[in-house]
C-alpha cells in the first residue's frame, strides 16, 4: 500500500479547555487484518464532545484513552481487505474505529451501511450514534405528546437538531436554543421548529414569549446559564431528559460535586413531580438500532427530518474542529473527511 | 349533643417557621349531616409535613388553606349520624377531615376502616397517607432490589420507617439517616434497619465506612446538608425519590428556585445515568390503596413490619406538636388524640 496510516494521538491530558499540544499526529505503516478482522480506510470521522471525557482520566462511565494512544471516535469509510467471511472489499461500513486513515478491526465490532439509503457521512449523525441518542432519550426519558411544549438546547448540533424534529413530529410544540442568530435562523427556518432563541441575548425574556405557560420537556446538552434559565419553567410532571453539560466539560471534566458549580435547589422536582434522569447512549441503544433506523427513515420520507453537517477536510485539522466544538463554533453535526 | 366542635383555624401566613399565633382555637356548634352526608367524630388527627405548604399561599400544588378556615388534615374517627345508605353510627372511618372534633362530610369521601386489622391511629402512618406514600414512592421510583444499597432519610419518621422497611424486606441493605442517639438506636434495634447514621454527627464520615461502595436509592425527606451528603455517591443507575425537602419548608415554602438554596451540579444525573424523580402521594397513590393494605398487612403478619408513633393529646396541642415536627422533634409518626 502506497499510503502511510495517519493518525492522531492523545499526547497529554488537558488542563481545562484542550490546546493543540495535547494531540500528536503520527504516520505508521497501515496494519494487515488477521483471521477474522478487516483493514478498514476510514473516509469520515465523527467528532463528538463525550470525546472530552475519554481525554481526562476522572472516574466517568467509560476508560480514559491511554496517553500515546489513538483518539477514540466513530468512523465510516470502506473495507480495504477482509480475512472474514461477512466482509468483502469495497463494503461501506461504520465503526469505533478512531482519528486514523485506517483501521484493523474485529469484523464483529463493525456495521455495515447501506449508502443507498443516505449518504455515507449521515451515519455518523442522523442515523449515527447522534441520532440514536436523540431517539433513545425521547423514547426513553422525554416521552414528548402532541400540543406538549419541548425545549432543545444546542439545537443546531448533532443531536438536538434530531431531537428537536423527533419531537415535532410526534405532534408537540418544540423550542430550541443555540447561539447567535443564524444558528437559530436554520433551526427554525430549515429544521421548521417553532421558535429557536439565542441563548447569547436574554434568554429568560425570551422564554417569557414563547413558553408562557411552562414547558414539559427539557433536552438538557449545555447546562450553565440555558439551565438556570430553563429549570424553575417546568409544568407539572415535565421531563428533563439529561445528555449532557457541555459548558461544563472543560471546567469540570465528569465531575462529581467536588469543584463542580451549584446547580438549581431540587424543591420544584417534588412540588411540580419532576423526572429528572440522565442516560448514555452505549447503554443499550445500539441494541435498538434496527428499530431506530426505520423511524430515522421513515422520518427522511416524508420529508419530516433535515439535518446539517458541518464537514470540515483533513484529518490533521481534527484537533482545531475538536477544540471548536466544545466552544460551540461548530454549526451543525461536525466530521472531519479524510482524505 | 352536649359537646361543641373545637376546631384549630388558620388565623395568618406564617413567615417562616409557623407560630403558635399563626393558629387560632375556636368552638362552634357540632354541625348536622344533610342528604348523602355523615357527621363524624374525630378520634386522632395526622399531622404531617406537607401541612406546612397548605399555611401558605405561595403557588403549590394543592390550594391554600384559607385564613379563617379550618386547618386540613387527614382523621380517623367514627360515625355519630348519617343520612347515606352507606354509613351507620359507630362506623369506623377515616378521610380528610380537618383539625376538629366532629365534621360533616359527604359520604363518598369517607374510607371505611378495619380495627381488627390494626389500631384506628394506624391507619393515619403504617396504614394511611405516609405509608402509602413510601409504599408507591419504592414502587414507582425507588424501585429497590435485593442487594442493592438504599439510604433513607429522616429514617424514624412517618414516612421514613416504612421506606426502609418495604426496601428490607425486598432484601436490600438499609441505611436510615435521623436526628440524635435514641431515633437512631430505634431505627436500627426496632425497626431493623442495617445501620442509622446520625445527622447532627460527621455525615460524610458514617457514609464512608457505611456506603463505601456507593447509594443506589436514596429516599430524599430532608434536603439540606444531608442531600449534600448523599448525592455524590450514587452509583450507577441510581435512584432518587424525591418524597419532601423538610430542611427548607420554613425558609422558601413551595419554592421555585427564587430564595431557595442552590442544590448540586447535575452533571453526574448524566454520568451515572441518575433518575430524580418527584411525586405526590394524592396524585394516583389513593386507587391503589387496597393493594397497598394488603402488602402492609402481609407485613405486619410475618413480623418484618413494625412502626412507632408519638401521639399527643389534645387537639389544642396540635399547632405547638405540629411546629415541632417541623423541627424534627417528633419522634414517629406524629398524631394528635382528639379527646
Amino acid at each position: 500500500m502506497s499510503e502511510n496510516n495517519l493518525q492522531v494521538l492523545l499526547k497529554r491530558r488537558p488542563q481545562g479547555a484542550p490546546v493543540q499540544e495535547d494531540f500528536e499526529m503520527a504516520e505508521r505503516p497501515v496494519p494487515l487484518p488477521g483471521r477474522g478482522q478487516v483493514l478498514v480506510r476510514n473516509r469520515f470521522l465523527s467528532l463528538d464532545p463525550y470525546m472530552r471525557g475519554r481525554m481526562s482520566d476522572a472516574k466517568s462511565y467509560a476508560k480514559p484513552v491511554d496517553l500515546g494512544g489513538v483518539m477514540e471516535g466513530a468512523t465510516v469509510g470502506e473495507v480495504v481487505a477482509s480475512d472474514d467471511p461477512g466482509f468483502a472489499p469495497g463494503d461501506s461500513v461504520m465503526g469505533g474505529n478512531g482519528w486514523q486513515r485506517y483501521c484493523v478491526v474485529d469484523a464483529g465490532r463493525l456495521r455495515r451501511v447501506d449508502t443507498s439509503e443516505a449518504s455515507l457521512s449521515a451515519n455518523l449523525g442522523v442515523l449515527g450514534m447522534p441520532g440514536l441518542t436523540a431517539w433513545v432519550g425521547l423514547e426513553d426519558i422525554g416521552e414528548p405528546k402532541a400540543g406538549e411544549t419541548v425545549v432543545v438546547s444546542a439545537a443546531s448540533g448533532a443531536v438536538g437538531q434530531v431531537a428537536g424534529q423527533i419531537a415535532k413530529a410526534r405532534g408537540a410544540r418544540v423550542i430550541g436554543i443555540a447561539g447567535g442568530a443564524a444558528k437559530c435562523a436554520f433551526v427554525k427556518d430549515e429544521l421548521g421548529f417553532d421558535a429557536c432563541l439565542d441563548h447569547r441575548g436574554d434568554l429568560n425574556a425570551q422564554l417569557d414569549v414563547t413558553c408562557p405557560d411552562g414547558i414539559d420537556v427539557y433536552w438538557e446538552n449545555v447546562g450553565g446559564h440555558v439551565q438556570e434559565a430553563v429549570f424553575p419553567r417546568f409544568r407539572d410532571f415535565g421531563r428533563m431528559v439529561m445528555c449532557g453539560m457541555i459548558s461544563q466539560y472543560n471546567t469540570a471534566p465528569g465531575a462529581d460535586a467536588t469543584g463542580a458549580p451549584p446547580g438549581p435547589n431540587l424543591g420544584p422536582i417534588v412540588r411540580k413531580r419532576l423526572r429528572v434522569q440522565g442516560f448514555i447512549v452505549s447503554d443499550s441503544g445500539w441494541q435498538r438500532y434496527a428499530q431506530f433506523r426505520a423511524v430515522m427513515l421513515g422520518l427522511m420520507k416524508s420529508g419530516e427530518l433535515r439535518w446539517k453537517e458541518d464537514v470540515v477536510i483533513g484529518l490533521e485539522k481534527a484537533p482545531k474542529a475538536f477544540i471548536g466544538l466544545l466552544k460551540g463554533e461548530n454549526f451543525g453535526k461536525l466530521v472531519i473527511r479524510i482524505d
